[in-house]
């Protein structure tokens, strides 16, 4: 996949079989509107079945953060409440709102979806929108400047694009995860390390980068196989108890284990040299 | 709602739209017996549903500690093994006992169905129910003298209202809760803290009451549908998949949205003034 | 249970109710192959329904380390892909593939199945199916000196035998659990203690094997009733929603509390004496 | 128990152990309101617990029908929209819309909850409610003359007191489900019994009762732990997996079977004679 | 929705607010193939968001049958196997066909996705694949010359397009069930009916279509809001156990509720006249 | 499979690929007693794996029944409930029962979990364990003269080796199987028809038996990998919503499709020959 010239993001493959996409709207520090999480979806479904990547980074583009979150004003002109100003059944409106939520968590979720392994680089301003798309990658870095909220709340909200589903999951605390839900206070870089949010902190959004593409090519080396595999079983341990996660593991390594990767993995570890796998 | 008068817990409201409730037997430590934790549910029942009420502190009278747990003479005397003492038969009295751990469990859980957040402030000694009463409430504050233990089993116990359901959940190392639910031992602050039992340590209980007081004024100030929403949408994560958490989240939003609090928020984001949100 | 001669563990009582067991093949690191796993079940099976042990400590053998994982070259010769050479259809292989797996995830399963507690002691090399054995536990401390790592995608494999299934939900972070599986990296004490891998660190295998039996012996002297029970449930918690946690933990209770053991608790309490408690 | 004096309920006792009660508001063919549906709650969770009822039977006084459902002239004016006129958000209006059905909800949902098995007998009339409070019954008789609808679809509405969650789940074709919920239209006893809606159709409403009664009387003979275990198991299994109803059952009868009425069951059974039980 | 141009569907509009989807392919007896499944979810999608349709009948033109299923033929020239013809790795090959599968699937479930009631019209022939549609719909009508079959285990497969899902989940008996689907059997209307998969049998096609025309329009003048919201519900009991089904039911009504259709219903109910509602 | 010399049960091999499994202990009207469940199990589960066998038919010996049921004079002279004779602990003696209750499920049981589908020929008496042992069969047939019961409640206990929490998912009506389950009533093959618990009549044993041979030999005639795929995908749909479902069946097809059954029974279906399928 060579650069593509998308509209709101920049897709290019710094290394081989790994993909980088930036959001790409630095003068509103990367704020979302409609049009951006459709075209992010189109993006990322395509990353999940292309045979020439196997990892992919995700950040912003710009000093001043990942994203600021969801373009309030643009959202309050164009998004469903805008569009349903001359509805006055309250039912009604309940159908458009459900619907357009609905697209919405859709497109964050491709990312999740991704069959390949997505490394998030957050830097700078993370707010609201940020945590909902953070929470759909794997691997999570930021910077040691970097300032995280769960916003919604102050704008009279629930977060609903994944944020109040997935964080419970990810990091190890409620008590503290309800906190700065209910609260919306900022938080740093010690503290999303010290729960667990984030798995590395390094100074700034260029270290932070080179970490990405090093786990990343690492990640690209490996048997494609193994690796898909492995976040997808941890997708699925997730939202499923124990025993339903082991059958479903061993019907997927029934046909997966066939693979001649296995083979070729070991014996480069016996050789000592790289082993390289077919596209996938 | 006034100063309201309870026979063994005391309910103010110290600010604007917070409760404060204590638990109100100080000479014993602040053991429960029966009665006390069917008025604990009265309390909470009432607060859920009371207009004038947006976020709720507990904590306990005294400087010995929130409470030393069940009352294990009173229970003795007036609880359920006590007046099964006449009957024989192990399957009757299996169902007798069954009833009484759920009403006390129904009791111990109205915290947590309280549709308002319930921050809980936990100081010297907490142990066995204390626990079950803790992993209720949405966030837990604790001193830095507080001596916690899972104490069941030393009675010859698996505890059974709430704690082995919801322990687990609430922190992130199932071997430390193993270790403290099988062992009974005590544990302090600075192990609760970094396990994520509590989100913050304060060095006194008027420390903990000041900051807990202070989080609950901001709780309160906050629009009550984001609010409310918010601690019911992480309340439902915690027991779905997330496809399933993400679906009743859209259904959710589909009428909360519509509430003027996100038009009034906005506004008072951009003005810099203080929104002021009808009652809930 | 005296001391038993099972072929590739040793198998002793160190104490009164605890059972010490021992991975023995130090020659290879303890690496398993297919008779290994079989006879571990066999013990664990045994020991969950002995009357004369309470508590169960796993080690390896000597000073290299707990094991390194699979026997790679034994299961190349003898294992389910070896038998399966001469078939050609996918579809026979992978019914093959799945019954191997699923009685292999059994074999390790029998750890957590135990009614009894079992402390995992981990020293060195901990490596792939190191991780199975150990997520299997209840309680896992190391040594400061530990090589952990979930090994497997570097031979093409996505963790088929309970890793993936469980170190997420014993572990609160996942960005830190997809980090160490994607990239099969090493990690060590200070970082398994930091995610709540282990719950304690101890400077040597000896000082560790000294905590656990501290530990062992602490919980075997406790009521069986409420030991067991509280394993039991803790496991049940982590796959179940918490209404149905408690509807279960009711039940389990409407027996378990009509045991004279909590009665002899409480008089130890008060006499500050051990209770001794009858076989289970 | 005695007769008892409800104000829209009739109370009695007719046989040992067997209780009848009936909905008494015949003039308006038994049609509910909000004081009548917390009145059956009531009702329902005394028999659950009073040890001189062991089956309970549900009809409506009259003749013209068991009930013509909800009085939707009494809803529209004292009901929670009839409440919610002043109020203009409508998220706030959806909160209370919420409350209100979910203590409906558990209104009804206490005839099902009742631990003694209930026989319902349903004649004439039988619309809208009638189907829920039907459903939340064990057994099911009807009268030949009996006119089935589920109705709110023609009031506007989807039916949200428990005719959607459980019918399904009650009978075998969801292809006639869909149809009498969709299309509200009439349905009589052949077809009730043709799909298994009603398990028996007696000719009137009284040879209905006779039925009903023998029916109770047999119950009430039996072991009042094997019938309400019984009762329990299969409303557990409805809602879970068939490996997790067995470890239920497994519990449940690990208490259960200790009762003497299974030697006193088995000694009649030899002897040919009546056995008796304790109460329970 | 004028009558619209789909290459291998017909889609017109025979009465106000009901689409009449028709399989257009009668010279292979309606056989499927990629390209046709496809545009079925395009049509079904469309569909299910269109504010002038309320009701959706599916039949297959032609006298010969519904749909004789897939297209062999054209699935082993340009299906997923044909496509992984060059592709000897079983794990990549098992990779693109789950995909394949998964997208097959997707285009199937539009017909259970629509939000709008769907009626299908089985007659002639209407095996394998055509099972999978069937019980895809809503309500289920067919032909007194019927031929059923489950056809896919005499072509060497377990049927993976959503028979073996859904079949066990819409008729009563399992018996039955695992009957015809290892068997592969023809069954017929009578049989049909008996075991409640389809809910009326008609003399020929011209009858089967009256009546579900006479049902769509019944349909179709309903309040949308009533007729959308039991449809989903009644698919979501289907999934969740009855406490999870009230709870969503109660927050599905809590906007529903709040729609003029209800007052309008209501009115005309009064009035005796026929009621109109805003478009949906 | 030659015939086998089992203890209380005769195994032979009828005809290619079908094994015929018959209780064999006329003289008791073939009640069971614990050593014979535990054969049972081996018996199963060798079949499970057993590559000549693709197919079973399970009856019982001689001319008065399938099975009377439990041996109930054995059961009070060598089962759980004699062996705790000595037990006063009521939570001890509920661990015991437990086990034991767990074991007898799992006996029973590996009739549902053997791979190859089991058609159970019932005729006669069948009471009690009859219907657990029914209920784990893929398909049912009865003779004309048979009678069946749930006959547990009549000795103080409610069912728990399977009845309850398998019977309300193999038939339709949830109020009959109450009636069954509670009233303990006999019920005949008409009746058994009706609700779908059996899916043919035949007017005596042997053409019971005719019959099964017919079902058996056509399934041991097709491709095993799809009859087998059929049987576990029909019995994973009924424990696990639709989404769940399908995509284990996506996951369980990308590895079978690959078979070269698919050819094989294609290219027969053109030639109208017989295909032969390699041993699975």
């Amino acid at each position: 996949m060579a650069t593509s010239s998308y509209k709101y993001f920049l897709v290019d493959t710094p290394a081989p079989f790994v993909a980088h996409v930036q959001i790409n709207r630095p003068k509103k520090i990367n704020a979302f509107f409609e049009e951006m999480w459709l075209e992010l979806k189109t993006i990322f479904d395509t990353l999940s079945i292309s045979p020439d990547i196997r990892a992919v980074i995700l950040s912003g583009v710009g000093d001043r953060g990942f994203t600021a979150g969801l373009d309030v004003q643009a959202a309050s002109q164009e998004g469903v409440l805008a569009q349903q100003a001359g509805v006055d059944d309250a039912a009604r409106k309940a159908v458009a709102i459900r619907r357009h939520v609905q697209e919405f968590q859709d497109c964050i979720g491709s990312i999740e979806k991704c069959a390949k392994p997505v490394i998030c680089v957050l830097h700078g301003v993370a707010l609201g929108l940020a945590i909902d798309i953070a929470t759909c990658a794997d691997i999570r870095l930021c910077t040691s400047n970097i300032s995280f909220a769960v916003k919604e709340v102050d704008i009279g909200l629930a977060a609903d694009i994944g944020t109040l589903s997935r964080l419970p999951k990810i990091v190890g605390s409620t008590s503290w995860v309800k906190d700065v839900c209910l609260t919306a206070r900022i938080f740093g870089a010690e503290e999303a390390l010290r729960v667990g949010f984030v798995s590395h902190v390094l100074e700034n959004k260029n270290a932070a980068l080179g970490r990405a593409m090093e786990m990343a090519k690492l990640l690209a080396e490996k048997s494609p196989i193994a690796v898909q595999g492995t976040k997808e079983l941890l997708n699925h341990s997730r939202d499923h108890a124990v025993a339903e996660s082991l059958k479903y593991t061993g019907l997927w390594n029934s046909a997966a284990i066939q693979t001649s990767d296995v083979e070729r993995a070991m014996l480069s570890g016996l050789k000592k040299t790289k082993p390289r796998f077919e596209k996938l």
